[in-house]
């Protein structure tokens, strides 16, 4: 490498960001300091404030800057229903795709006993308190449709019903705009025995 | 967006790298706020050190940290023969690819004058002093195969031979590997014309 070693640290160091390797490394290194030095020192600026500044939300979990999200804070939505999701991209996603307007709760993971993420750790007992003490009418499973997710999902489920409450899970399916042809076998038996009536 | 203003702030941030849109930025900044707070904070710092501290060789102008880079400052390369490429990117691939070992002259970028860069912006008059005042024996044109790149070629190719310099230009055909009826008509049409004896 004929790099001087300041540019080999820094191409090093931006292989800690996901799908980046050696080339692609040289090139962010390279672009920046041939072509946007600027854009350079506010990423530098933006990755210092955040990676100190955010932590998470004390009600819902998900991450922010602030002591509760401003979901959480906010007087305007439904506090009878809330949505349980596996990570913050899956709130805005939620945000962006649907009209929910009940709360959150966002686990950072799922469960994962072989990785020692039990209960505790995905925080459940604070989601079992808020079961307990509020006018929660209904829990919406929103957790990825995996082994673990699905474990997830119905760990959490149980928690639900003994305190009474309905818990619902998001549909697994065919995918809007698929073909059928190229879905794979488990989805497909999947939405075939969850077929609903045409009303 | 439901993200908290500080991490749609990390996400704009990551947009100013090459090949980075709205969906990687987000996944970039969820990833290391969630998995690799320390490799966002080494990235910040690296960042931060090479934005400021970066300049370019005073000898053969590529980008590096100190006065003058490590191959020029070096003593055992070949003073005679010179070569001229575009980027420092193409000093690291020739120093990867061949065994050269003369010195380089980098011009980090091209003549074009329609975007206000010519001779004096890639600093072709230091180049013409390196020519009249050194050992040179041969100029080795590594400009790229484009328009802009073979104009550059071809005008230093003349200032080295005023000197009396002889002056080289890489070769141009088909990619070792490649197959015939894939390569673009101009490329063949050039590695016909350019064809060699056989020794």
């Amino acid at each position: 490498m004929a790099a001087s070693p300041l540019i080999q640290q820094l191409m090093e160091a931006f292989r800690c960001l996901p799908g980046v390797g050696n080339k692609t490394a040289q090139r962010m290194a390279y672009h920046l300091l041939e072509r946007d030095r600027e854009g350079g020192r506010q990423l530098s600026l933006m990755l210092q404030k955040a990676m100190d500044g955010i932590g998470r939300c004390s009600d819902c979990r998900t991450l922010c800057e602030t002591e509760t999200c401003s979901l959480c804070a906010g007087n305007s939505r439904d506090d009878t229903v809330l949505c349980v999701v596996e990570n913050p991209m899956d709130v805005e996603a939620l945000e962006q795709a649907t009209d929910f307007r009940g709360r959150y709760f966002v686990l950072m993971g799922h469960l994962s006993p072989l990785d020692g993420i039990g209960p505790e750790e995905l925080g459940l007992d604070g989601l079992g308190e808020r079961f307990a003490n509020s006018a929660l009418q209904e829990v919406i499973l929103a957790t990825n449709p995996t082994v673990e997710g699905e474990a997830t999902a119905q760990y959490i489920s149980d928690m639900a019903r003994e305190k009474g409450i309905r818990t619902t899970r998001i549909a697994h399916g065919v995918p809007m705009g698929g073909e059928l042809e190229y879905i794979d076998s488990g989805t497909l038996s999947h939405a075939f025995s969850g077929r609903r009536d045409l009303t």
